[in-house]
């Protein structure tokens, strides 16, 4: 979570360079700080998978920065508890409705954008009534909100999207500037699903597009993180994604320090 | 520590907007989260000031960066134990020969700068015996070394550097750019000793004056901050008094994000 927040350029998001006005990397790093107890309870699965995010995103919501990393423990708390990807699906798949429910519970403890024209919305009381009467696991609600959130689709598709970023983080030959440059090359290939929720589609191509033309040698990255600033996209799924990636990249041996 | 290393400009410092080739930004951040355990232990107070030390030091030296916090973990560390500088003092006074001895066991886990014109040389294995000879505890060793150390000094004045970098904080009505600020009154007002030892008196003396024709608007702060790295000057115990200043402000409530 540190080395994510301080890779830079990283066009729109909170980097080394640029903080937004009400949130800063200082407080990205206090949330890094406060949320090790939990990490740290996912590795000795002290609790389900749900409780802990929970635990997660109550630990980290000290700070005046609003939502730091609630997308980030959807990933790294599977992560974590599982050790690897075939450990976080096998969890994944053993989640439960108290699961679901209590992730519910999370998102009253901070505030993050969703798509609320759902019946499941979570800003709903009822919802988690919702949640039991038709039985829905935490993995249900992955399932359902997949289309519309990249990383509740993770959970879906065997993390494939922060596994390729980690074997692009392994194969970068200059590790110490990696992470900008695997964030970007997922700004180019993906439709980041906040940019969606937050400007809508049209938005989240031209982000998409401006990467694309980044990566060609078109546009400078400079101007496309002036341009991202300028209207308030910041691609933070793609941030969530990058820190997931990096996690399976420093389990499997990544030096990112050589 | 990590509000610290992030604050710029920091003359000649690793800050958010500077790194050293061997000593990035990334290497403090690392220490400060391998840092927790060893400041729990010392809240609770699970062993003695110099093994509290040692530990952290060995704690942080998990990556590549070399000596990132050794002089922050001396103010640190009874601090912490202490709870204040009351605290702290009374900690320091029931120091005894075997925090000594732990603490000269923590030099040889990092590469630390010390003054080495002396009978009790860290480098020197024989400098445990004669520790032990002469019934040196740790404060003695502080006293030993107040003279050339401001570090060490601060264990023998009250904290006294510590105790006005924090007011000087709490007096701030910015406080989200004080710490820089607080850092560069600190380098206009005292002698760095790490700068001695490393550059000699000269040179400290001059990155003192340069510091006060700063606040006098005569110079710039980039073209200070650009001599100092220039010449491989870094003010690194006056960083350690401010890591020091900024943990009692935050004791005293400090609202760092206001």
């Amino acid at each position: 979570m540190a080395l994510e927040v301080l890779a830079s350029p990283k066009p729109g998001n909170v980097d080394r360079c640029h903080d937004y006005p009400e949130t800063r990397v200082e407080h990205f790093l206090v949330s890094t700080l406060a949320a090790r107890a939990s990490l740290e309870a996912a590795e000795a699965r002290e609790a389900g998978l749900g409780r802990l995010i929970e635990g997660a995103v109550g630990a980290t919501s000290c700070h005046a920065g609003g939502n730091t990393h609630f997308g980030a423990f959807i990933l790294l708390i599977p992560l974590v508890y599982g050790g690897d990807v075939r450990g976080a699906c096998e969890a994944i798949r053993a989640s439960t409705v108290e699961d679901a429910i209590a992730f519910y519970r999370a998102f009253a403890l901070t505030n993050v954008r969703v798509n609320a024209a759902d019946d499941l919305d979570v800003n709903d009381p009822s919802a988690i009534d919702a949640l039991r009467e038709r039985g829905m696991t935490l993995l249900d609600v992955m399932v359902h909100s997949a289309d519309r959130d990249m990383v509740a689709r993770e959970w879906t598709n065997g993390f494939a999207l922060c596994s390729l970023g980690a074997r692009a983080l392994l194969a970068d030959p200059e590790p110490r500037t990696a992470i900008a440059r695997v964030f970007l090359s997922l700004l180019a290939a993906e439709l980041d699903t906040f940019i969606v929720k937050k400007h809508g589609m049209a938005v989240a191509e031209e982000t998409r597009g401006r990467a694309r033309a980044v990566l060609a040698g078109e546009e400078s990255v400079e101007s496309l993180d002036a341009w991202c600033i300028e209207r308030g996209v910041n691609p933070g799924s793609l941030a969530d994604i990058t820190i997931g990636a990096i996690y399976l990249a420093l389990e499997a041996g990544w030096a990112w320090d050589s």
